[in-house]
């Protein structure tokens, strides 16, 4: 089964495949970053998030879509871009009959590194355990991608893995 | 010159269709709402706004877009499920190539009504005088879309309208 990771951010959205049966443990297919320019307007930021993340759907045909929920920043105007990022996202991958799953950043982060509190180095350090890396995946932005994915394949939402492969839970 | 006005909301997005060159009264050409179920998960019902969105784009060939601002809810919960929706229509609009305008609440209502305080009902009664309509645009909400269409046909960015028709700003 092949799960694909999304941390949305405003600027930077880190991803991460990952595949795994839920015995053996978990490899990484790929990670990395889709990056857009603050210079640019938003929609045609919005435009390159859509196309990046449809890409590596219809490359990889994921099972399934794990994300991560919204943060709410400090500052209001971030968390509201974010949530323009974060509907393009679901959008790529529900027109793709990807079935969708939202974890929070602390059950992401009490998944892989046991602790809801866990540090954004103690993440990455598990997500290089878990997964048998020889260095944490680069850009560090990726291993968000990476954590989501991986809680997925954890367990976390067990119940919801019982779904028809690309249909919705 | 044809115009696409759209006020994004959580369960129900107004929009209207506006037919105008600058000289002559404006022509309402259709309005209405896209509606989703809060019941249905969030991913769904983007698919079905963008949808929406894409069929009138298709549709009418509008040469812009007119789009109402984030209005800051005062629950942070709402303001970021608003941004999501904000978010597809924004992408329906840029992967069709319209030329997108936004305009704050503030700038329709005094565009539209004279005033930036002026109530829903001032701005219902006239966008009803200045299309030459014998009812106000039903449903209400549809007002809203057909007001942004309207404000952006009445000069508010009269510098942005020397585009190519279809082209970006």
């Amino acid at each position: 089964m092949i799960i694909l990771g999304v941390d949305p951010g405003t600027a930077v959205t880190g991803y991460g495949v990952v595949r795994g049966d839920g015995t053996r443990p978990p490899i990484l297919v790929e990670c990395g970053v889709l990056r857009s320019s603050p210079r640019d307007p938003l929609p045609c930021r919005l435009h390159q998030l859509f196309d990046g993340i449809a890409e590596l759907i219809e490359r990889h045909r994921p099972a399934a879509m794990a994300i991560e929920g919204v943060f709410y920043a400090r500052n209001v105007r971030t968390t509201v871009v974010l949530g323009h990022a974060r509907g393009v996202v679901l959008l790529a991958g529900e027109q793709r009959g990807v079935s969708i799953h939202e974890f929070s950043p602390a059950e992401i982060k009490k998944s892989v590194a046991g602790r809801g509190a866990a540090t954004k180095e103690q993440v990455q350090f598990m997500v290089t355990r878990l997964l048998r890396l020889k260095s944490p995946p680069e850009p560090a932005d990726a291993a968000d991608g990476v954590a989501a994915a991986l809680t997925f394949l954890m367990g976390a939402r067990v119940p919801r893995l019982h779904v028809v492969p690309g249909g919705r839970a």
